[in-house]
């Protein structure tokens, strides 16, 4: 029994989010890999995904692991065959052997999202399938320092869209930032773990406050509420991106082994 | 008579190049901003670009101008009202009214042409629509000096994929450098004027001797040759953005208008 950690990117746009809905006919992630390895192994694996993305978000450094009896590739081998039958939206970027107990999901420390926003009077041909346009001038300042404000030990329910599935909506914020560059607008936020739709409707909160419309404190108070009816719109997930997906090892999905 | 000066942005992805081909039935950027423009106005305008771009080829500063009788628009309405007509590829990012005499091709002093290249052991997904993908280790340094020598006045015959259209192939390049960011590795060349392919035709030199194949000092012989088959192959389109058209009045078409 081998047990593969794999680092994935894909293009969400054309998936309806990683996780597999039998029976549905929908193109997910997790779907198209299962099917890539059985094509490769003939073996019908369980594909364990560190985490979930909803339709129309990205990955650069997702990851998954794939417990596997077969021999037919080796490690080394095992991205070149993949990609060479998984379509040009989704890329195996790296390929681990990891000790069996290895599970994608369970032992993940944190995830981190980038979010961008593509701010300027007209929307960017070159930048509309990855970035959020919003028109109109956008404090920057004040939405870097509501998102300060996220950063800690909280109960996120006000930014969930429905936590009927989870036990506890308590997560940790390591990191949450905002910056600037140019047009682009960035938010990075890293968690060790994220409720359903939590990166948008944090995003949806912050332009409330970088538009003005709210202050910098209403963020802390919408947190405190604990009502998602308290926090701000879900943002749209074509600007949503896994950049990779921290485990106790040390060693990181982050994508972009540059030569 | 109103004569105005458009910046447009386009993903050149689905458009078969800038150029109108009449009777082709081929989507291009020049026919569907004269069909905007017929759908607004009732007019039957005359578009003219500052150059053309091939099919696949973006643009984030293309400059057209329009000649204009009528009085339908004002001139601070006139990039809404067309955006509001064109598909979400295509976008002007800003309309100024210029004097009658402006002719954006005849006027241009220089164009700017950004070449993006992402460079890893595997393509990304996030890039793969923007960025041409060149897998192995590159040599930025030695591409960066081959791009160095080809800045001046020269003779870019052996640069260009077919010069029977064109009286000479002399041309000026101001500037042509190369620098990485992680796996993107950036060509930036400004010149008075681009023969067809030239740009491509450059990145495919300077791949040559990124890859070790050649010489730094080789990029110079193919050039002084006058030889396109001393030159290396044509990249693909899909790596090469119109950044900016220069004019002699200051006013660049630098897109990104930031709030």
């Amino acid at each position: 029994m081998r047990n593969l950690k794999l680092t994935i990117a894909y293009d969400g746009s054309d998936f309806h989010g990683f996780q597999t809905q039998r029976g549905s006919g929908l193109r997910t992630v997790q779907q198209e890999l299962a099917e890539a390895w059985q094509r490769l192994t003939g073996e019908n694996a369980q594909i364990v995904g560190a985490g979930r993305t909803d339709t129309g978000v990205h990955a650069s450094g997702q990851v998954v692991n794939v417990r596997t009896a077969s021999t037919a590739i080796p490690d080394d081998r095992v991205a070149h065959a993949l990609n060479a039958v998984l379509a040009d939206d989704l890329t195996v970027v790296k390929c681990e052997h990891v000790p069996n107990s290895f599970h994608a999901r369970f032992d993940a420390l944190s995830k981190m999202y980038e979010y961008s926003i593509y701010n300027d009077t007209f929307p960017s041909p070159l930048h509309r399938r990855y970035a959020y346009f919003v028109r109109g001038r956008l404090n920057v300042d004040a939405m870097d320092q509501a998102a300060g404000r996220l950063v800690g030990r909280h109960d996120f329910a006000a930014f969930s869209g429905n936590n009927r599935t989870v036990h506890s909506t308590v997560r940790t914020v390591m990191m949450c930032s905002v910056d600037r560059s140019g047009p682009l607008i960035t938010l990075r936020v890293e968690a060790d773990g994220f409720l359903y739709h939590m990166v948008r409707t944090i995003v949806g909160s912050l332009l409330c406050v970088a538009k003005g419309e709210r202050r910098v404190a209403w963020i802390s108070e919408a947190l405190n509420s604990g009502d998602r009816a308290q926090a701000g719109p879900t943002a749209p997930p074509h600007g949503l991106v896994l950049r990779w997906v921290r485990y106790p090892s040390g060693s990181d999905s982050i994508a972009g082994n540059t030569p």
